[in-house]
């Protein structure tokens, strides 16, 4: 890729209200980032919406950084990065990388699970990893503590492991994991992160770590896990991604294996070894299944007087906001029942992004973000 | 019935070479015990072949040492014999009961499990088997220590449990569970034993004790089961009689789990309270799958060089001796091979039976026992 569209598609990306989703359409409608940072403000322009790219100077500034911190950014589409990831429509459409790149393409599979892990669970967790890396897999975690950090350290003493953090590469979070994850980047695997350098790993940025964590395995491991915990909604992720899943027994006395006991109820693979996995895991995803809402995206439910206030779009834009709702809906419905064009749709769909107020979604899909 | 006809039946019952399937045979063919009993020595005598029917007054003392011990036998067929023992063709024709034998009638569910139970293996047993008693199931073991004891005791705090034992009941096993047993018939359960009494349990009588476990209930749970246990006999034999089953999960760092969560990858109910229980329990068992062969039944493989050296019976007898072995054969298939009546057939299977050279097994099938 040439320097400038590298910039480009940096500064496309880091535009406030440009999802991935909608990378990928700006990309394949203009052929180049470039192409489409030249339309947008005209595009925004014509219909009085707000908009802000972000400055070439940031991109310019975050590549260097980055350069500094002995990483890399890698670019949905492009080698090296990595292919399982790439399958996913919502895939970052750049990732900043530390250590190796070529540890993203090996067959990988991902150890998630509780951060209070018991002493069993984390010894669980690091054998597993160990045995899985020793039989060549790439060992995927979120760098958390607990089962996170076990399936790192147990993965590097016999290979490759992979990190995939929520903040900045250059916020490594906890703390005192500042260590392993320089570790994991120097002994030959990598730390991937979506979010821009400087970003503090927020609550609201894990479910986007998770999604990346599970879409770069061929199948998710879940080591204790109690109800309603956010290894769950990796293991729901992985499914949606058409993922192989596998769950660790634990005792009914023990809190933290009544989630992962279920997932096992629920059809999971139940797991002891390392033998386990290696049997079950496929060459490839299965076809992805879409779920009605996906749980990634399912935030809380509309408040109970819903009223648009502020920014008011007019018109075919309020025909369009009247179609929608926080539950996903598909564009070809809203197209469908309204009595506008696809690309006009489209075209508003694009506005409403960008102002914040939708959010476009995998398969197709929109919804309302709750903004007005 | 008629005390007469009872002194027959547990005469016939404890003679050698009489085992339940014949014993059932026998009692359709003579249309009482008393009148087997009475064809029975003419028929030996005719084949020439050893038999020795129990003597009158050794049932008649087993009766009274039965009754001062204040329990009181219980026939195959009659009330209050319980009616999902049954079921099988080769139930006990005779059963000692201490206690009320009204427990027997009940829904039942069986909790089995290692003797040498981890202390949260014995409080998960206790919970379990308490709640399911307040749900008013009866809970069924084997008064063996660990997972077993734990049952009983819990069942005990809120209903009824039933335990059925290898040997007499005047040989509680083990011996410092003499008190436990004595509560459980004190307390408005049962103990059964198919065994007579003075019958020191030995360890080819726990075969036996464990079908009778898994055939009063409509489902076994196991908690805690090395591979190869004793527990996971009962689970098959729950299986092979249509019974539900059940496993309790458990850390792949305990050995004693291996066998249950075995147990849960081959499709038992994954457990974690009473309410995975209650949800699955049935109201009947399922038809009755026969496996080839039954474990049950499944002795040690044949010696390599098997040859009939003694009482070596001649002509039609030979014939049919030739076409079984240690696995079992269809009977049909028997007379379809030889040139025999199927009465005759059956005649001579009787004569080998008596003899201790066969086995006749649950689905008109029939094994050499492997002593000439």
């Amino acid at each position: 890729m040439i320097p400038a569209e590298a910039v480009a598609r940096l500064r496309l990306a880091r535009t406030d209200g440009i999802g991935p989703v909608t990378f990928r359409r700006l990309l394949g409608q203009h052929g180049s980032a470039a192409a489409a940072l030249a339309a947008l403000p005209r595009q925004a322009a014509r219909r009085g919406a707000p908009l802000t790219l972000c400055p070439e100077g940031d991109a310019l500034r975050e590549m260097d950084a980055l350069r500094r911190l002995g990483g890399q950014f890698i670019f949905a589409g492009e080698p090296p990065y990595p292919p399982l990831l790439d399958l996913q429509e919502d895939a970052p459409p750049v990732l900043a990388v530390l250590g190796d790149p070529a540890a993203l393409a090996g067959r990988a599979v991902a150890l998630v699970g509780a951060r209070n892990a018991s002493a069993a669970g984390r010894r669980i967790a690091e054998e597993l990893a160990e045995q899985l890396a020793a039989a060549g897999l790439v060992v995927v975690s979120g760098l958390a503590r607990g089962i996170d950090a076990a399936a790192h350290l147990g993965a590097l003493r016999r290979g490759r492991t992979v990190a995939a953090v929520a903040g900045g590469l250059d916020q490594p979070y906890p703390p005192d994991h500042a260590g392993l994850q320089a570790r994991i980047a120097a002994e030959g695997g990598a730390v991937v992160a979506e979010a821009p350098l400087g970003t503090a790993p927020l609550a609201r940025h894990f479910p986007r770590r998770n999604r990346i964590v599970a879409s770069l395995s061929l199948g998710v491991v879940v080591i204790e896990a109690a109800p309603r915990s956010g290894s769950l909604i990796t293991a729901r992720l992985a499914l949606e991604a058409g993922r192989e899943l596998f769950a660790v027994p634990g005792s009914p006395l023990d809190p933290r294996c009544r989630g992962s006991n279920d997932l096992i109820r629920q059809g999971a693979h139940l797991t002891e070894s390392a033998a386990d996995v290696l049997e079950h895991l496929p060459e490839a995803p299965r076809a992805i299944r879409l779920f009605e809402p996906p749980l990634a995206w399912s935030g809380a439910e509309p408040p109970a007087e819903f009223v648009v206030e502020s920014h008011e779009p007019a018109g075919d834009a309020t025909q369009v906001i009247d179609l929608l709702g926080t539950a996903p809906t598909a564009v070809d419905e809203v197209v469908r029942r309204c009595h506008l064009s696809p690309s006009a749709v489209q075209a508003i769909l694009l506005d409403l992004e960008l102002a914040g107020r939708v959010e476009m979604l995998p398969g197709n899909r929109v919804a309302l973000t709750g903004q007005a």
